[in-house]
């Protein structure tokens, strides 16, 4: 594996005849960043993971010098999941002029975006600078962040980036339970209850499927959450993929997605349908 | 000449070996266009024209509607220049979801941009769209809005797009006048007065070039403005390029200039320095 740090030695480091997997990351890698490699590396002739974290995409309050940082770990586990190349640049190096920024006009402002203005102008002003820099064959994005695949298919269109984004599903506990690094804050119990939030949504897919009206499958899709003991929601949504406004047909695709506040983890799962 | 409307089929159209010239126009094309295809023949396999009147980059009070259009007269100038391909899309092509915009956050609000906000976000928002697009070598720009070929520096700069942008020069009558359209608006004796503003701009380079202070050269040029009678200085500055802010050095390039408006006309000219 190889660490370049700088854009143009990336570039010269990628021929352009070979098709490139990118795996995008903030570093401090889990069980799901590997599962995108792993995809990636089933297509591609060369996998590249970056590590960069990313200051702009964390708000006033959101506190960037404590987001947890292992150079080492993470160069280890990037290595033993087979990465090629590690694209480990600076802030500097990223934000040479800082000039310009990508705002997102719809779909940053529902689901938790709602909590974090500009984060997701952030998030899409540093991928486009990393697909200019890397420009891969294909993108790996885990479903878990449902909101950022949307928001970032909804750029590559809107931009003709020449990149195929791959959604690698989220991965998840035999009960069903979307795997988090929070989860180890859930008692024993409320992890057992967690586990319906996926059951819930599953439920709410199948109502869609069969052909119940969306707004009958969200009364119901609330109505089970709110069951949840000793939890409160703090979003339920049923909205168009990939521009996350109110679903007006079920011809598109369509995200489900909720949010549940736990007494110290919020949990957040979704699911993404479309007519089987 | 082939004509296409579709990004795909354009994408389609041009093998990854070529070299590309590229020439971004909101057409009806005059002779400063059709110096930039020139330019872009001389050291290009293939030379790419866009015309398309960008939405977004227009300001509330600017009438999009009454934008001069002529696409017969377009084509055959840009056939009789050798455009090999003309890329004329649609607004919705162009704008498919439009979920996310680029903004401009340093640079956009001095100059010409002080008057019209908003407007250079749009063009760097349909600029960094056609370059997806297209894909060129290089892209053509004239000197005449120095602030959009600034700006427009800084974002491929700042965003590592694989493009290189080249500035071409501002076409001038004998006097040295820039030619504009406007220049029609112009009486006889406001032509020969407004050859001053190019004068009193070479004189600002010379100036620098032989050690003058920055503050003192401006002076000298705001003063020289000043006398040209019957008209009235709309902005003189001097700023660091591209980033368009106030000039602290010069070791950097300088782009000095200025809007002056006559009674029916309001005339831009600038000259970009770096010590020599």
């Amino acid at each position: 594996m190889r660490i370049v740090t700088d854009p143009l030695a990336l570039r010269d480091a990628i021929s352009p005849e070979t098709t490139v997997g990118f795996v995008p990351t903030m570093g401090y890698l889990h069980e799901g960043h590997l599962s995108l490699v792993e995809a990636a590396k089933q297509e591609n002739d060369l996998v590249v993971m970056s590590i960069f974290v990313n200051p702009t995409q964390f708000g006033p309050n959101e506190d960037l010098d404590r987001y947890p940082r292992d150079f080492d770990r993470d160069e280890a586990l990037a290595r033993e999941a087979g990465v090629d190349i590690l694209f480990y640049p600076d802030t500097t190096t990223m934000y040479p002029l800082d000039m310009a920024r990508v705002t997102v006009r719809t779909g940053a402002d529902v689901l938790c975006g709602a909590s974090r203005p500009g984060h997701f102008d952030g998030v899409l002003t540093v991928v486009s600078k990393l697909f200019n820099i890397v420009r891969p064959t294909r993108a790996y994005f885990g479903l878990k962040d449902a909101q950022q695949v949307a928001l970032i298919e909804g750029y590559v269109h809107d931009y003709f980036v020449p990149v195929e984004i791959r959604r690698c599903p989220i991965i998840r506990e035999a009960s069903g339970l979307a795997k988090s690094s929070r989860n180890v804050y859930l008692s024993e119990s409320e992890r057992i209850e967690a586990a319906e939030i996926n059951k819930a949504l599953t439920e709410a897919e199948t109502g869609l499927q069969t052909g119940v009206a969306v707004t009958a499958v969200k009364a119901r899709l609330i109505e089970r959450l709110d069951a949840i003991p000793n939890s409160t929601i703090d979003y339920v949504e049923i909205v168009d993929y990939p521009t996350l406004t109110e679903a007006h047909d079920t011809s598109q695709e369509l995200l489900i997605a909720a949010a549940v506040q736990f007494e110290r983890a919020r949990l957040i799962d979704n699911v993404i349908w479309k007519r089987g």
